[in-house]
């Protein structure tokens, strides 16, 4: 098979450099394009700076990139990059845009590892579309009775609002929320710690496949790379950009899948935790990022959601002000606010053709219409919709 | 049997006047005496002012203080009003004055009856030295077989660091917390709605009998009272005024146990709130104060302890800084400190007269004696104990 030089690029520094890349984000931030970069590693060019040149001292010159490219396609993989329609380069900017700010009080090891991806296996729908309205559900691999039940809950009340679950793929917590969201037809995304062609946990082989069906299987790994302890730290990091908010079901003391919480926390997103009973250790980690300040007690969906809206990241004041604000269209939540800038006030446009505009799939796209009907802000006629004037809104 | 004249004209003004009246008190602050108001309100004096003639108009010359007093004895009841020793003057000095600095954001009716009891009625125990080590435990009267377990661990767990638990006396959680101090020898106090003579509710004569014995029934109310509706919200203002903090264990949205919660706030107590599971409605209530930052979250009485010790009410900057303090009497509670205040460098106490120097029950008191023999503050020497010289400590 024959690959272009901006796959085979891509494809080369994903095996040579694993997982983020600081030196390497920089310079593409600089405007250096993926094929001159994979070019200077190959020949050692100095510009590349020492750190570069450290990373990729071992396996510069390990180049099998066109095999790996035909290995992802073997089992329905391909290669992502930011000059690809499908990269969710929205919540990029947004989570790494944050973490570059410095704001983060987060400790050094998420700030090092706090930049972009510069390559992403994907299988299943795109990325970007799935994550106009992403939730993180993560937590236990050892999930109790009440822990699936709260899970449960959560995931069937988000998707139910047209929010795609974003998880692990591990056991426990992870699968308990990939399945729910599978078993409703709805959109899931499962980030990977290991390359594609590896199922792990072997057990989950089956629901990955149904997985990239609707939503999506996603690895900043080369194929066939087998999972390892650094990779499922870095593998959270991802889980936490590409949502909106993170959400941990179950957690005990220093539970790994804490860490996910942390990293929305870096990347500026909205970090929570569900509760659960104080008569046994499970929650334990949950309670203790509540009482921290670090993570916002959530009980349900609506709360999720709540904090997720327009109104999210706002202090109790702002959030009142915003509630009790005149406009209407001051209230809306990012994906409602886009399909109505989508909207004509002249002249009625088919559903197709806003989700197209709006960037957004086209069940959320009904569902944000939906709401905006009920608030006054929209009409129907016949199969097309209509803006309704609004004294509030942008011209 | 006859009465003195201070003991007459106190069970007077509770007859006359029910529950806490704000005019009562500001004669009171203004040096007035019990007797010389009694008389007052007797002969309809005009410098009483209009409220106070207001309140004291339907009953002033219900004049049945004597029979009162025979009437609370009998059920071995004994009115207490600032005057007397066993007074709780420490703590209702900390309520009542953090209230009327107005610092508290707390609504009108809280603010209107926060104001000190002018006599109160116990059977037990001291109120002064019971009250020195407290903390309310509240809850639902439906309360689930989760929040029992929960509250019993919580309870056991502060009886065994000495710590009276307070609570209303009430079924449910009231009675779960009540009863668990009682069966492990501990002491409790139970505040009631309604006057001595009354067992409200009637299942619990035996229980209020039991408490009695090591801890105290305590009311603001004459003799044989009916519990009523607004009585209720005034004996939980007393209940978080008796303690150094309060927790709800386990209430439903907008539950009546959440107005203890916002008394406790309202006097700048410690209010906490114990998560539970968020699929049940059973702890929303908990869950919502904790959300809104009007409680804190505690799963066990460690938790509890750490906020009701020197670190409480600080910001988590403040409480490393203490934390780290190279200071050891600086990380004592309140009660640690007092005994640590009694003992002498140059020769050794007892522990009785340590418990009396510093106010505190016996058992406290040797309990504190033990924890600073721990961190090297004092030495056992036979049956005395001496303070060792600590750089830290003042002279």
């Amino acid at each position: 098979m024959t690959h272009d030089e901006h796959q085979l690029a891509g494809a080369y520094l994903s095996r040579v450099i694993e997982g983020p890349s600081r030196p390497l984000q920089e310079h593409l931030a600089q405007g250096r394009s993926l094929e001159e970069l994979a070019q200077a590693v190959k020949n050692r060019e100095e510009w590349l700076g020492p750190e570069l040149l450290r990373q990729t001292a071992s396996r510069w010159d390990w180049d099998r990139a066109g095999e790996d490219l035909d290995e992802a396609e073997r089992h329905g993989f391909r290669l992502l990059s930011a000059q690809s329609k499908e990269w969710p380069e929205e919540q990029f900017t947004v989570a790494f845009g944050y973490a570059a700010t410095g704001l983060s009080s987060r400790p050094r090891t998420y700030r090092e590892d706090a930049v972009r991806p510069h390559a992403l296996w994907v299988k299943g729908q795109s990325l970007r579309t799935l994550t106009q309205q992403a939730l993180a559900v993560v937590g236990t691999r050892a999930l109790s009775a009440y822990g699936a039940e709260a899970t449960r809950m959560i995931v069937r009340d988000m998707i139910q609002h047209q929010w795609t679950i974003v998880s692990g793929g591990a056991l426990g917590a992870d699968a308990v929320a990939h399945r729910c969201a599978v078993e409703a037809g709805a959109a899931t995304i499962a980030v990977a710690a290991c390359g594609p062609g590896v199922n792990y946990p072997a057990a989950h082989a089956e629901l990955f496949r149904s997985i990239a069906e609707r939503g999506a299987l996603v690895s900043e790994y080369p194929p066939l790379l087998r999972p390892a302890r650094h990779r499922f730290l870095t593998r959270n990091r991802l889980v936490a950009a590409l949502s909106q908010g993170t959400v941990v079901v179950e957690a005990a003391w220093r539970s790994g899948a804490l860490s996910t919480l942390t990293w929305a926390q870096a990347f500026g997103r909205v970090a929570m935790a569900v509760p659960g009973p104080v008569t046994s250790v499970a929650s334990l980690g949950c309670h203790d990022k509540i009482r921290r300040g670090d993570a916002q007690l959530v009980t349900s969906g609506a709360d999720i959601r709540s904090l997720l809206s327009t109104l999210g990241g706002l202090d109790v004041d702002q959030q009142y002000e915003l509630q009790f604000a005149p406009d209407e269209v001051q209230r809306l939540s990012p994906a409602e606010l886009k399909v109505f800038d989508a909207l004509s006030e002249h002249k009625g446009t088919e559903t197709e053709a806003l989700a197209s505009e709006a960037g957004l799939p086209l069940a959320l796209t009904v569902h944000a219409l939906m709401t905006l009907q009920q608030r006054g802000l929209c009409r129907r006629e016949g199969i097309t919709w209509r803006r309704i004037r609004h004294s509030g809104a942008a011209a």
